[in-house]
């Protein structure tokens, strides 16, 4: 188990720079209180258990399954199979995880720093726009089943 | 993965034979089409995946994971922890497993019997009573939430 402490930012404009990595992922549970997602990156595939978080932290739990178990497990998943481009881009001392969207939650592009403390400081890149780290509605989780292009606002 | 054949049994009486294992389960999903368990027993525990029952199959993906997530994870999951005892009884050709339950489970016992496929023939023992497969108040899932001796009937 870890704790992960982690801050989401919307991008102000599309971030490609070098190859990215494509993730698809689906939750076998979606309760605020337990999320339970299968991630398929490449020949690589996790399921992971969140709990809900508290300021910007939540427990961490990830094992690595195989792949055709994932293939089979994200079959049984609620909502959308949640489809996004990865790419990991260092700037200052931190690395930030920047995820383009595909299909019904394409034209949202959001990034991620994880930090080592609820207070740490970190550089924001020129490219970051407001932060969303509060907002339920970019949980991937919530994107599995309200996609970002049926929001209303 | 692996499928899951199954049926499921009353027992008439407490089945006590030789040294059972003490199981300690909770749901982080306990949809019916995605149940996700964590179990204890002794010093080992999983993380099972079951998709929902078709006649008396389901699929199932189980991975060990460390115990002391498994203890967190406890923590984090929907209703009661569910405690049983565990006899695995060999009768004929096959082995039964007997749960007899604790807490507010106690004073259900039943059997389950994995089959190979779904027309399998099997000895039933002399202890054994009712079937309940369909009955899903008796899958675990259920007993977590609405445990036996809260049953109106």
């Amino acid at each position: 188990m870890g704790v992960e402490i982690e801050r989401k930012f919307l991008v102000l404009q599309s971030y490609q720079q070098g190859e990215p990595i494509l993730y698809r992922q689906g939750y076998l549970s979606r309760e605020p209180g337990r999320t339970v997602r299968v991630r398929v990156a490449g020949e690589n595939a996790w399921i992971t258990i969140k709990s809900s978080t508290q300021n910007f932290s939540r427990q961490e739990f990830e094992y690595p399954i195989p792949l055709p178990d994932a293939q089979e497990l994200l079959l049984l998943c609620e909502g959308f199979i949640v489809e996004k481009y990865r790419w990991r881009v260092p700037h200052g001392k931190h690395t930030w995880e920047v995820d383009e969207f595909l299909g019904d939650n394409s034209g949202l592009i959001v990034a991620e720093i994880e930090l080592d403390s609820e207070d740490e400081l970190f550089e924001l890149p020129p490219w970051i726009g407001e932060e969303v780290s509060s907002d339920m509605r970019y949980h991937n989780s919530n994107l599995s089943v309200y996609p970002f292009q049926q929001w209303e606002d």
